[in-house]
């Protein structure tokens, strides 16, 4: 059977559904049955083509219910993270295309602009919906447009300074957004913050926010509240709340008006509330109570886990994992159990992770000595500030954050660390080209950003061996800022436990001699280089292989050595040809007489999009076949 | 007189504190004298060497209650941002060399910890002083140390998303710590955000918080309060209060007791209420309310205009303005009447600023199109994915941010703007060396960190008129995002006036031709370039000088050109050489046959410190007498 003919047999309503027109036409009764069919659906695909699951579980009445009340695409649906979204992706047109999801030329697992016009806005990185849905209000203002703007937000990416940073200019210009916050008191792993705990309390509150709700509707439908008029009913009821409950309402504070909590599975009511405040003026936020995985029994019980589970037995629920046995670890589990072994020698080493424990295994030091270990939640700007505190004052944070989330604190690496010359160690994790996760999360640019820095040792492993040394390395007295970056997924070496020793800072290695050509490359790519030149080899052909390890200070005595002795040098990185290893490389030989060609190899000048890993190399040129392609080349030209 | 002396006569009790240890053996009631002399002082020396006159008068009672009662530096004061700081610049053994304030060599003009123990933390950039400190108190917890941790944070500073993740965190993990927040209702200039408005209101409760001090002090005195159950108390006085005023207090709302607001000029209450505080467990905020400039008539009534008031008349309060007839304008000004003539023509365009519209002369648009311009206070995430939001929806924004500032917007312009190639133009103010502001300051990594962001337009203008050309072509349709890079300060055209024209992206200008050797320079530092080609050629040597413009995409016909004539190339840019030009240029050499010699000047890889911009130039070796040297140097040698 085709995948349409087991649509159309087994998802009767959303076949019809090609677009939210067609969801709209149906009677706000059918919509508890598209939601089941939605849940199933997803279900079915994901079980097969891994994907997030547990969020866009949790989300699938408030897809749509927003689909069904508002005008899209006229009127814009600002996602704030996409895990959310795939309800919305598969009643925009994209039903069909769904078992391509986070596949190469395929969708992406993320609301992406350029794939439909319901995507409105990059929905990558946590905490952007609420500035860029303002901006959107703001230009329909000012453009005269009457388009509704909704930004829908869970409860941890509202913790992000991003997002209180657009709370706080909510209130500030003349707009009538409408935020949703999704709130299932869970990020990936546990929720943290005042915040977080903030929202729970004000659960307790829900009986007076119905009665208050209620009242209110009462009275709209009397016709006693007048559009001019509801505002301050409105705000005598905040008051009336607080008087109550005793509690201080965040959002109010604010300027936005509060609305909530209300359940976020009951679709008909879903429905009728956003009818209620859409056409309410002014800034104004709704807080709906979902569950992680809803509607699928081993997603509910552990939706941690089940945040993005990789393929399952749909009835089951069982996961296909991989049998491990025989295979090297991931670079997150080495890292984990070499922090652990850190740890329990020097006691001024402390770990920090901003909402990632698992996905960094930072978790390993959380279970072994958690009062050494921080979670602040999305909130990467304050995990490294908050590293330059413990630092100056005598600890030693190994701060573990994805590469392209790391961007987020930027300014705090330069300004909070670099300028002190602290002694914190940055563990880029999720460094190169990730997969799946697609553009907005490939870790590209952290060599040419942290390159720049004066006074940063930036440095990539090429196994596991050299990783354990690196960290070893970096938290020895006077390293200052220590860079290590590294890739999601399995390693090469099964024996990962080696002794650690330190490095020479600044020193790489010789792999093999070779003839007229060498490569220099840095960390998990130069396996790549190893098996191209492993295949040269075989037909005859000996190339030069150097494995730099630290791309600052790079070692001038292999770039001085490597100068001498080759008419011609390659670099390869799995990290933006712009400003690298390839560049550092150029520049050392660009005032130098007699200098070798360089040819550089790494992610081109472009954003490359979702695929395999293996497939993503291949298209940027650095996967083994292609760097023997391109050293054959050379060796012919010349 | 020599300034000893001027001091020892004038500043009786301030001549004998050398260091906080001094001013804790003074009686309480002599802290109001310290106060004025501290005033007197501050006047008296920034009269004749500027500096950040208004916060520093606002917060001297802060300053001389927080190091009367903590003790410092065994206890930690972390400021945030280093305005307010200056009287505890005097007031730690750094009154006598205060006269060379922000001058080579000399003074930091903001709390810097190489520069004394009693500096914690770096304070040049809003926002960081929570979570710094708060690091410093987990440090302190987890060494045993019993240190006390204050972080004193503005008002502006605080609707900085890092101050808020801060504060998110601060109730996590067991601590101590104190906020003191200085309100004075104002940034540089205006305040804006909810939370400004947010933090007026809770000044009307004023009464009933006094009241509820004073109701704990007594009950505190009668020893009815236990340490144990002082938290009790406080949490039930806060419900109270929110009972009883019908207010909400966002601080409690994320488990930070709340003290306030107080009169932050009176120094003997404040040392009473810090004392009162500095023992309880558990993170706390105290809220005061001071006056920008407070002390010194004029500038209490123009705040704004003396947040760095240049040199004055000690007496009349006169400030000295040059004479601007027949000089050039600012940068700042040519863009800002700029943006003006554009947004008049295009009705697209809208103007962003992060609480700097006086800075960035934004303030032109704001005065002629308020509805058009948007002062988002310090939040520079915000503001670019807020122009991201306006852009998507067929708005043109020009954001305009301080360099430095801008590095705390990384991932909001590859994020939320480059990704999908939306029409944002970022005007990059302060790009390269800013001068006394120092090695906080420093516009000097933003081409490498741009130059690797797929898609980016990367230009930086000569002189006024290519400012403008440069804004012109940036808001035609297609240009994508955008960044302009322009100093501080005065140009080099009398007449800026042009008739605005397309520039073509990517296309640099010959100014001269040469013989054996061609200079390639991006931006005002061109200027330099041309004064020592100037010299050189009435030496007898031509030099071939080319202005890039465009740093990305880089001018492949001019470096084509150059390669095929000269053996020499010198590149010339005011940021760091590694990453910018000369990288970009090394690089597009480096697989060439042929290709000439590269020898790149630039900010070194090194932290430039603080220093008047020729000063600084110099040291950088980018001055025109330096450039002239090193051109003549190659010449010999080759």
């Amino acid at each position: 059977m085709s995948d349409n003919e087991y649509i159309s047999q087994n998802f009767p309503l959303l076949a019809a559904i090609d677009s939210p027109a067609d969801l709209r036409r149906l009677d706000v009764n059918q919509l508890p049955k598209v939601c089941e069919e939605l849940r199933r659906f997803i279900i079915h695909f994901l079980s097969s083509n891994p994907g997030h699951f547990a969020s866009s579980m949790g989300a699938v009445e408030i897809n749509v219910a927003l689909h069904y009340v508002f005008d899209t695409p006229n009127d814009r649906l600002v996602w704030d993270v996409g895990h959310q979204a795939y309800a919305h992706k598969i009643l925009t047109g994209r039903r069909d295309r769904f078992y391509e999801n986070r596949t190469m030329g395929g969708l992406s697992g993320f609301p992406n602009p350029s794939e439909s016009e319901y995507d409105t806005f990059m929905a990558g990185h946590a905490s952007n919906s609420i500035s860029a849905a303002l901006g959107m209000s703001i230009a329909s203002e000012l453009t005269d447009k009457q388009r509704k703007i909704v930004a829908i937000i869970g409860d941890a990416s509202i913790s992000g300074g991003l997002a209180f940073e657009g709370l706080n200019n909510v209130s500030s210009h003349p707009n009538n957004m409408l935020i949703v916050l999704n709130d299932n008191d869970m990020s990936i792993d546990e929720n943290v913050g005042a915040l977080s705990a903030y929202m729970t309390k004000l659960t307790t509150s829900k009986r007076y926010n119905n009665v208050r709700y209620k009242a209110y509707q009462f009275l709209r439908r009397r016709h006693v509240i007048s559009d001019k008029g509801k505002g301050l009913v409105l705000r005598f009821n905040n008051a009336m709340k607080s008087l109550l409950s005793g509690q201080q309402n965040i959002f109010e504070g604010l300027n936005i008006r509060y609305f909530g909590p209300f359940d976020g599975h009951d679709v008909v009511q879903l429905v009728k509330t956003f009818t209620d405040v859409k056409e309410m003026t002014g800034p104004k936020i709704v807080h709906l109570h979902t569950r992680k995985g809803k509607g699928y029994k081993p997603a509910e019980e552990d939706p941690s886990v089940w945040h993005a589970p990789g393929k399952f037995d749909e009835e089951t629920g069982e996961r296909v994992v991989g049998d491990p046995t025989g295979k090297p670890l991931k670079y997150q589990d080495v890292f984990g159990h070499t922090l652990v072994e850190l740890a329990e020698k020097n006691d001024k080493i402390v770990g920090i992770t901003a909402a990632m424990p698992s996905g960094t295994s930072v978790s390993m030091l959380q279970e072994t000595m958690p009062s050494r270990t921080f979670d602040v939640g999305i909130s990467e700007g304050h995990a490294v500030t908050f590293a330059g505190g413990l630092a100056k004052d005598g600890m030693h944070p190994f701060c573990a954050i994805y590469s392209s989330f790391l961007q987020r604190a930027y300014d705090h690496i330069i300004h909070d660390v670099a300028i002190q010359h602290l002694p914190v160690t940055f563990c880029i994790d999720r460094a190169g080209l990730v997969g799946e996760d697609g553009v907005t999360h490939h870790g590209a640019y952290d060599m040419a950003y942290l390159r720049c820095i004066p006074g940063m040792t930036v440095a990539a492993p090429m196994d596991e061996h050299c990783l354990r040394h690196l960290m070893y390395t970096s938290q020895l007295d006077g390293k200052g800022p220590f860079a290590i970056r590294y890739p999601r997924g399995g390693g090469v070496i099964k024996d990962w436990q080696c002794e650690m020793k330190e490095l020479p800072v600044g020193k790489g290695r010789k792999l093999s001699d070779g003839q007229r050509l060498a490569v220099l490359s840095i960390g998990t790519i130069g396996n790549e280089v190893k098996k191209a030149l492993a295949t040269l080899k075989e037909k005859g052909v000996e190339v030069a292989h150097y494995d730099m390890i630290f791309l600052k200070p790079i070692d001038e005595s292999i770039l001085a050595e490597v100068g001498e002795k080759y008419a011609h040098v390659v670099t390869v990185e799995d990290g933006t040809i712009e400003g690298g290893l390839g560049s550092a490389v150029a520049e050392w030989y660009a005032d130098k007489e007699n200098a070798p060609r360089v040819t550089r190899l790494g992610i081109p000048d472009d954003f490359i999009h979702q695929g395999t890993v293996p497939q993503l190399k291949e298209q940027c040129g650095i996967d083994a076949v292609s760097i023997a392609e391109t050293i054959q080349k050379i060796l012919t030209q010349n």
